[in-house]
């Protein structure tokens, strides 16, 4: 078997195929603007097993409960998602096998009969209560928050009270347009948000396997730890990609071992594992940074081809190859 | 008055002067973390005022209804807190004075009479949950989280259900050690936590003023937003620290604009801005970066000095001056 | 008086002035390239000295013998003429005012009634030979160089064989035009040059003194000895200039302390001492170099203006201690 | 065949072999230090070929009419030898298998019966002259030095004029030793320099052929050309070798083009080209620069072993691409 893996790798067989009906895990409960990820790429007859946290749904695969995880990765206006950048790195197994990108649109819903002057109290998950507060406070000024474990799940708590004598937690959920009515609320303000263009960017996780093909318009997602004793060492570490024309996309840094000032950092690549420039990258933080964990290549959901800087297409560093050979061959 | 800049700057005046009585907004309520760092800094006869966000307590100073705020900026184990990275940045004027570090140490505290096996949901703030999820999966399998705006509403809430026949919301709570006794509660079990040595760095914030003097173990906070324009923004930002030995002991994207890509830096700086490489740095910054904010110098709570590289020396800098000075006057 | 130094200078003196005639030490004899740069900048009155080499010329100006230097600096196919540069170098206070460029262009020169076929030995200095021998084994098959110390000294030699019985040294001179007749020769062939572009630049060196105002296209030309005891001593040497967008336009290396594997770098930049961009990168070298030599800012002869890149003009330099003043003095 | 060629290469087969006696070009005349450097390499039965010029003995290698040539490359005063470096990359075919140090030790020599007050000029080869200069300003105040085109050539031409009646040309030579007795003069003075440890490095070149095999301490020399159109280019340039950890033991700018401001360099790499990094090294030059000549991989005769900081072994690039490739097999 030859050794040149910088030779780039043209018969990907993508990831391990599922059974009959594909089961995904995801952040859960139903009616979560993660729902709403999944079934932008779930194919026919996939079943969803809704769970309480990213870091299970991860472990469902691991374990293979689950064929496939769906799980949030990033907000446009909060940035990583930590649980799941941690969960991801470390299991150091698993592989993203796609990406998907939801509108962060949130609906004020009630029981019906509430109206605005009624609410004094929200409930919804934190992180929707953070993107909507400035909304809240120019509408519903002194309103209270009150968390849920998630948008769903605050909206179904509300909902179960229909017809019930019992206090209401609160008088109003915050929540995905997909919770309103399948839990019996009605809307009293939609498309509530502080910031309009808000997005949130999901991925798919899939057990251990080969990536998806390369489209030319790819990414690839790493976890680099940086060695501890060297000032500079991120400067150094980025140099492993402007040295080989590779653009990164996301970096985010994670402390490590419990001490402030270490740090890992999570990275989105442009380009996939199959591509030259990338491979050299990575092979470059390999043999200088004490752990990287690969975490998949796939295609990226807005299109955008990667640039290929002169010097750095997989025929260069074909043609640089065959230059040293001759060289050592013939002089 | 003169124009050099680059001059250490050797008589600072310090932080704003207070009144009578100091008085503090922090992340409330009182029994959570925050009001233990509060207590590391406060003078004597300083009055504590529990807000309900970070956000509201730097506000407070930003409109002169408090001294001072210390809120929680970041976590060894869960990384920087973003609502506080994301205020300061987004005020842009105030200005941190020192920095104070709190272990994060749990108490499982209960209505007097309740045992372990009694627990079956836990009410407490979600990142103390996050903080402890494994310990609870080992101790109390199949629990149930119950989200609290903080610790110590978690344990007001439970504790004023003593003596009341209602359902309890949650049979005990996660708590700081110090809302044990003061909600009349008592420890099921002390320091709980999943990562033993996690700590909290709590930082307290004036409005704008001059920095605490150096001491030679200072940290410089800034913001720093990245050229969108430029593929390898990033290394020729930190090639600005790097080349004035400047180091650096944080650093950690926030998304900026609402979009995917685009990032700001939260960056703390090993070093006091009357330093002359600290200031190089800076101003070597605000040259090439579309938005530089600046966030205070103090004084480094572990005490570490900074390590002055061999050519980075303020002396260094007045020499090099010197000369320059010297070639154009005469050759 | 200020220490700012890193503030635009803008009343430079200039270069210390001269007497009623200013006294030129050249490179001799009369009849080189050298006195043809001369004549380029020699103000009226001037008298011209020939000496036998250029570190005798500069050691005139070092002395009070002469008011100004003339020497070569660089060829364009030659490379850098390393006896000025290690002289200029080694005196370390004389300065650059001034450069010529002067093309390169030979005749072959011989006594009346000589003819090519009577060409066996072709007298000149062997700079000279290097830039025609292509010309001569294509013209003068089997021709042997016979060096002399100047290309002027080869047709001063021979021009003082005519009417002579004695053996010619050679038969013909490879020599400036401004020889040929003033040593009673003739050309047989001219405009001989292996390379038809080939320039020399020269240079004019005067006492230590100001630099000539700039002019928005100026050179600097700088010497820098690297730290013996780092790898990559020549990338953090470069990074002082890239990080304040400060161009090269030569860089050559010289040995040092006789050892190999010592180099220092004799540097032109693109720019004026007084910029600020040129004197912060100068500042960097200052404090990270163990020497640094300063040999003058003067106009370029090509009137090429130096690329200012965003975040590099003198205002930016302004702009950005301005902000870091107000910052100690208010936060 | 397989195509990874940044496996270290292991069966080297060595320079192409030779007939019974080989034949070596040298830049004569016999007497010089070049002859000097001959015997340190050259093996039994073999033939030496005086020439005139490095180009010369270069082109004679070329053209197969001598199995080697040994020339000058560096000497530790003056620094490069521009003739041989330009010479070698202009060929570009020619390969570097050996190096060899000769100490500078030159002898003022001359015809018996002569002193010391006797001599007013001295003959000698420029480069010769200028690493005595100060040496005869001190001990021969005001002799002129007649310029002779190798060291031994002024000896040649001043021991023919022995018993002539004839007018000498110069009174003394300065010239290497072994060219005293040789052609029948004596020391006037043994061991001149003006710098005692003063070297020379020469090379022995090779038709094209694979290198010698690595043994730990070798040297690769290669010259590269900057693109044109890059502000930065060289600290891209040296970027690819220290982001493999490569280091250099000698860079020498040379002009291209006949334009000044465009340069190739010329540069001995610490390494072999049989190991990883140096490979990947030549790889990221052949990628982004628009020309890459390699002139040998060989044995330094200064026996110094490259270090071979962490992470650049030869095992440290074949297990980052075991690596690769189990990712793209099994993700």
């Amino acid at each position: 078997m030859r050794d040149g893996i910088n030779t780039p790798v043209t018969n990907v067989p993508g990831p391990p195929p599922v059974g009959e009906n594909m089961l995904i895990a995801f952040l859960g409960p139903f009616g979560t603007f993660t729902e709403q990820a999944v079934w932008k790429v779930a194919p026919a007859g996939a079943e969803l097993i809704p769970v309480t946290s990213a870091a299970k749904a991860l472990k469902m695969v691991h374990d293979g409960q689950a064929d496939r995880a769906v799980v949030p990765i990033e907000n446009s206006i909060e940035g990583g998602v930590n649980a799941t950048i941690d969960a991801l790195s470390k299991d150091g197994k698993l592989t993203i096998v796609a990406e998907m990108l939801v509108p962060v649109r949130f609906v004020l819903a009630a029981l019906p009969g509430t109206t605005m002057s009624d609410v004094k109290r929200v409930g919804t998950h934190p992180h929707a209560w953070a993107q909507c507060r400035g909304w809240a406070e120019d509408h519903l000024p002194g309103v209270i928050h009150v968390p849920a474990t998630s948008t769903a799940a605050g909206a179904e708590l509300l909902g179960s009270m229909a017809g019930s004598s019992g206090e209401l937690p609160f008088e109003a959920a915050l929540c995905n347009a997909t919770s309103v009515e399948r839990y019996g609320l009605v809307p009293l303000e939609e498309d509530v948000a502080d910031n309009r263009g808000a997005v949130t960017r999901f991925i798919m996780v899939s057990p251990p396997g080969p990536p998806p093909p390369a489209t030319g318009a790819d990414k690839t997602t790493i976890q680099v730890e940086l060695p501890n004793d060297e000032a500079g060492a991120l400067l150094s570490m980025l140099e492993q990609f402007s040295v080989r024309g590779v653009n990164l996309s996301r970096i985010e840094s994670r402390p490590i071992g419990g001490e402030f000032g270490h740090y890992a950092f999570s990275i989105d690549i442009a380009g996939h594992i199959a591509e030259e420039r990338v491979q050299a990258a990575l092979i470059g933080l390999h043999r200088t940074c004490p752990k990287v964990t690969y975490l998949g290549s796939y295609p990226r959901v807005d299109g955008i081809r990667a640039e290929v800087e002169r010097g750095t297409s997989d025929q260069d560093f074909v043609d640089a190859r065959a230059w040293i050979r001759s060289l050592i061959a013939n002089g």
